[in-house]
């Protein structure tokens, strides 16, 4: 299959704009008389809310409305972004208030202000009155199943959110067969996404007492829903407006900051008000990636056969659900079709704690699982003696392997041809060779990791995506589509699509960047990956549809079957011998302007996709150890991908400098840390939150194996999130291959890096060896 | 046929936002950094320029860009809001450039500044050195026909625009056969459509190249096309978005404004540029009613039949084409469907002249021919003796008319009703035995007029509408619409058509405001009172597919046939048995989120409505003219329309309002003054332009006799341009009834009515009997 437009490195449409500073964001918005909103936030982890008095706060010049949960409904909600289900088993779980009467962890919200400036509104909270009732709380998932633990949510039997698991296989039969049995554990930190865009929005009630919130959200829709669902509203009655995003990773897969603001609103008589978090805001209220413990007991044979993998996975959820139990379930699935073990057990518990509330971040729990069981098997092999590599391969899945679980097929599989591509990269060998007997400070290593991903979520969630398509007289177009362009380059990838099945150029695809509810066909979002494969299905399935229209119009005048034309560069012409018939633009004309046939060319469409395409990757990184300051240096890093066809190389190559950038924060320096005595994040900004600078980066590299993926509409497969997975144990196990100790726990930061190489009398050694 | 929702007295949706002062208009939006946009106006009525230098004024800090011709393309395009036409023959003549270098009437545009803020800009304009040949100029249409008249458009072999007539049956027989032939002369002068709102628009470049226009248009599709033709565009490359508009009136069906507000912005390297007109400016550079001067000879039997009718019409078009030769023809066949005449010949000849540019206005011709048709008739009834309204309705065509030249069909008629109705509201009998030898000085009289009128226009140009439907989670829908809401109400009548056919209340029903040529679906605009007949139909379509889809969910769950079930008020019933299946919302939320038959429900479609339905209606009037100052006050106006069934009687009342009090200001005080020395516009203000206020406006009364047409979607015909046809002929004719004296040009305003009575002898008269 050749492509014209599809898998060309194709500009991104919104590049100029965004370079030139002339993109709309939602900040670049306002209304007149636009009041501002902010929050009163709890300084204690855990206290009852005894007593508020706003009268003071109130009387304030200048303040437009006080809110506290007595002014708003008593309902709870769910914030997590899925696609909302038929079938109340599935649902996300209903634990929050707009505005709460207990505070839950240090930056919950208790009182909102809205006032004519942000100068007011500062001086107004400080004029709220709240009594607490200071409770003891839990910090460590450890402590929050402990017996006797006091209950973060009242209404519930302990802190445990959920332990959902799944088995496949029989694990008792192969742990008893087993040659032996390896133990591991592995632990990540808590870490933020920092889009570059914090969240913001602005909402008023229109004249029919509709609500309006313009937002930087990655799921217009569900926003709709769940503010409808917030403030017990029918969900008509809202609407939506996603401008320009800078950024989300999965935070803005979430609904955190949109119900408070049209409260904020529908407080102030229905007029325009802002509420945007600022840095530190963004760090405690809005979502973090979970922080899981991960214990492994692997069941492996005498010649390296996995068999049997039991895990266990203690996830610290943070003060509300959530995205928690999903993201739980997602690490313990995405891996599962990498490889062939016959029997897998997990058992999750995901529990309350009285921190910042964990969400989905880019991985969605697969980051964590990757970390843990990629470690564990280089640890495997490095006893066992056995090339990490060779021990892999031995053990991966083949083509046309069903997911027992989810049923999901593997159609395409070239990550064994990945795997040889990076180890050839790198210069595995070579450097194998080279780092045998390293003696000195500085000590080289290569390391390697490999991951699984889902396209989408399909079985578990609705896979529904919808596409509007409007041509124009001189047969350009105009793309509206559902799902959201956030950053990641979706738009230009649908722009692509659109062309490649009319036939037209890149320019005459005009795609609709700002997202309304009211109009915007219906797309549950931007997460899980699954934009160019589900919403890939429906642009081509509008964009086929438009063709047809054409070729029925052009088939009509010359008496041609339909099948004996094709649309080439804007042209209508007789495949089989290459005969212009007419332009495009006289058909398109032909459609606005014929007296009897007129009949403007549209499509408006959806498409439930229900499958699912796995794709694959690993990464290769070479790091150089300092055993003297502990620090770490990556010195090369390769990503290799099996994502099927790639739609545009250079968007592909910007996923990955962005998710593997993400990898080596995850890796060697984020973490959020929490001031045990009081719950209080103690660096809630980027300058004491130590994400990766640009030069902390190595040139990030990445390579493609193309193999085209039959479930996709154009051969591809998901590609966004699978980036950031296999860096950080990648990075682990160059590190193990360097200095021989295998860290268990990330960020591999210069201080624990430094204690453990202490601890293993290394640098003693070294000073030695130096002497 | 009974309705739900349709015919109810529905409040405006926009109502609220509009009279709180919410409502956005183009004025209301803006930009970073706008620049602003202003022109420089020949003071010539005919002139060459010969020479222009800018330098001075580009030299100005804060002048962005200076334009004249030579900046711009030299394509001569047309301005007209028509249908593209396939067929070269039918389409609008192309004798403009967006800036002149020859001027053609006093206010030709010859140069654009686009400067930082409106004091600079002004200051620039007077920078500008402009050297003009003045030539002689033509105001009177008399003098544009001349032999050696100064040609106005040089590639032109004469002045006339266009002489394109009509003739139906055999004049020459029926003038030899006639008993009598009745002349007659009428004229009409030129008037302004004064719309709330003056054109205004503003417009940049985006970041891909695409001129973006935000406009206050009656036809933001044809704004894209001609900007698209002035400019040498690619149509596509044009996006135009329509707010609220403030009035229209077929002031903007022409495309005034948006070229040059295009053309200010490429030259300001795509900068925002607005371009606002003063109200001065409005009354000299957009459009007028077209000055007519009707000649008629008119073959009557001896019994008081009307045999044939003969009608010269000399129209002054002013200095650009624009819907000239259109608007002459419209009045030449508008009236056709009224009286049985056996023959018809009409021959326009519309002239150019050096005064303002006459295009569309309400009643499109209609107004002038009604005024001297409607006269006419009452001066052959009073010369025969006959009672005026027994010789029309003896003389009116019968239900199943066939129009001979366009073939539209009248398939209900109930003006006879509607005469009969009107007599008794306003007492005619009554009032004509009271008034019948007055003395005194101020004197009564009671008049009556009829019309025909069309809806829309088919079959001179293509009747295509759109519309867009997308249903909610709860039930509700937005509907997006192509045809154009400018103030009269339509998106309430078109809400209101979807509540009925889907079920639901009308506050269910979210009708998108804002056009936006991008996504809104094509619909050629707002004119020809084509709206509720023409894009009713595609509201109807659409609806009736959501209905249809909505309906084969619930079927299939409950296994019924769709024929046997319906959706009332929110919830699908078994229609036999009235029993409830389900709510609306269950299949709307089926519709979303069920895991197999996902599927939102929406429509996208388009009619192309082939058919036309003719209007008619009666204007009553009751005046008291005061001999000794000329003043006529209308003391009763009623207007009786036949326009089938009415969808929502207060917005038919508007419309009666606001058509009537137009016609009573065309009848007795509006009027163009030019300075014939110069061509300059006298009267170019509110202040001295004599516009009705509401202290010059009686109560004014509307009646409706309502049947069914079957070729409207709801049974509906044309109302919004039918209600200021014949209110000046009526009260001309209640003028001639009180005083004696008919009134054969308009407006009757008291000096010419005093001349003309002094001229009579009657002030004489009357003076006397005061003695």
């Amino acid at each position: 299959m050749t492509f014209e437009v599809v898998g060309k490195n194709v500009n991104r449409l919104d590049g100029v704009e965004k370079v030139t500073g002339r993109a709309k964001y939602t900040d670049d918005f306002f209304e007149r008389d636009m009041l501002i909103g902010k929050v009163l936030r709890s300084p204690y982890a855990h206290a009852i809310v005894k007593n508020i008095d706003t009268t003071k706060a109130l009387a304030l010049e200048g303040v437009e409305a006080v809110i506290t949960y007595k002014d708003l409904p008593k309902i709870k909600f769910a914030t997590a972004g899925h696609p909302w289900s038929l079938d109340p088993s599935h649902r996300d779980i209903d634990d929050r208030l707009i505005l709460t009467d207990k505070a839950r962890f240090v930056g919950d919200a208790i009182a909102a202000v809205v006032a004519s400036d942000e100068l007011i509104a500062e001086k107004a909270l400080k004029l709220i009155e709240v009594e607490y009732e200071v409770l003891p709380h839990i910090l460590k998932a450890e402590d929050a199943i402990k017996e006797y633990a006091p209950i973060i949510h009242e209404e519930r039997p302990n802190n445990i959110l959920s332990t959902f698991g799944s088995e496949t296989g029989k694990i008792e039969d192969d742990m008893k067969n087993a040659h032996k049995i390896f133990k591991g554990v592995y632990e990540t930190s808590i870490v933020q996404h920092c889009h570059m865009e914090n969240h913001t929005a602005y909402s008023y009630v229109d004249s029919n007492g509709r609500i309006v919130i313009i937002s930087s959200t990655q799921i217009p829709h569900i926003v709709r829903r769940i503010v409808g669902q917030a403030l017990g509203m029918s969900w008509g009655n809202i609407r939506v407006i996603k401008p320009c995003v800078g950024g989300g990773f999965g935070n803005k897969q979430d609904v955190v900051i949109e119900p408070l603001v049209a409260a904020m609103s529908l407080a102030a008589h229905g007029k325009p008000v802002r509420y945007a978090l600022s840095r530190e805001e963004c760090f405690i209220d809005t979502r973090t990636r979970h922080g899981m413990k991960i214990k492994f007991n692997t069941a492996v044979s005498k010649d390296g056969k996995l068999l049997g993998l039991d895990i266990e996975n203690l996830v610290n959820n943070g003060a509300y659900a959530s995205h928690g139990h999903s993201v739980a379930m997602s690490a313990g699935g995405k891996f599962r079709p990498l490889y062939n073990f016959n029997s897998i057990k997990y058992s999750p518990t995901t529990v309350y704690t009285n921190l910042p509330v964990a969400g989905a971040m880019r991985g969605y729990g697969a980051p964590q699982m990757c970390f843990a069981l990629e470690s564990h098997l280089d640890d495997i092999a490095r006893e066992l003696n056995i090339d990490p590599i060779e021990f892999r391969k031995a053990n991966l899945i083949k083509e046309g392997y069903v997911d027992p679980l989810s049923k999901n097929v593997v159609r395409s599989f070239v990550l064994p041809e990945c795997i040889d591509k990076g180890k050839e990269l790198i210069k595995w060998d070579e450097k194998k060779r080279k780092y045998k007997n390293q003696k000195g400070d500085k000590r080289r290593g290569v390391g390697m990791a490999c991951f699984s991903y889902f396209s989408g979520t399909h079985p578990v969630a609705l896979e529904t995506a919808g596409a509007r398509i409007v041509m124009n007289q001189d047969g350009s177009i105009q793309l509206q589509i559902g799902a959201t362009e956030i950053g990641q380059g979706s738009d230009t990838v649908f722009g692509q699509m659109a062309a490649e099945c009319i036939g037209l150029p890149i320019d005459m695809v005009h795609v609709i960047e700002t997202h309304d509810t009211d109009i915007t066909p219906f797309d549950t979002g931007s997460y899980a990956s699954r934009q160019t494969f589900v919403a890939g299905a429906v642009v081509k399935k509008a964009a086929m549809e438009v063709r047809d229209k054409v070729l029925t119009f052009a088939s009509n005048n010359c008496g041609l079957n339909k099948d004996e034309l094709d649309i080439v560069n804007c042209e209508i012409i007789e495949k089989r011998l290459g005969r212009r018939i007419c332009s495009l633009e006289d058909i398109a004309m032909e459609s606005y302007y014929d007296r009897i046939k007129c009949c403007p060319i549209t499509s408006d469409t959806s498409a439930n996709v229900r499958m699912n395409a796995i794709a694959y990757g690993v990464t290769y990184a070479e790091v150089e150890v300092d055993i003297k300051t502990g620090e770490i240096e990556v010195l090369e890093i390769y990503n290799v991908h099996d994502s099927g066809i790639i739609m545009n190389h250079k968007l592909a190559e910007g996923q990955v400098d962005g998710g593997v950038s993400m990898g080596l924060g995850y890796a060697l320096s984020e973490q959020m840390l929490f001031d045990e005595k009081t719950g209080r994040l103690l660096n809630d900004n980027l300058l004491d939150y130590k994400l990766q600078t640009i030069m902390d980066t190595p040139t990030i590299n990445s390579a493609f194996i193309e193999k085209y993926e039959p479930a996709g509409s154009f051969g591809q497969k998901s590609l966004g999130e699978n980036t950031t997975v296999s860096p950080a144990p990648a990075i682990r196990n160059a590190v193990l291959d360097a200095i021989g100790i295998g860290f268990n726990k990330i960020p591999m930061n210069p201080q624990s890096v430094f204690e453990k190489i202490k601890e293993s009398g290394l640098v003693y050694e070294g000073e030695k060896e130096n002497v």
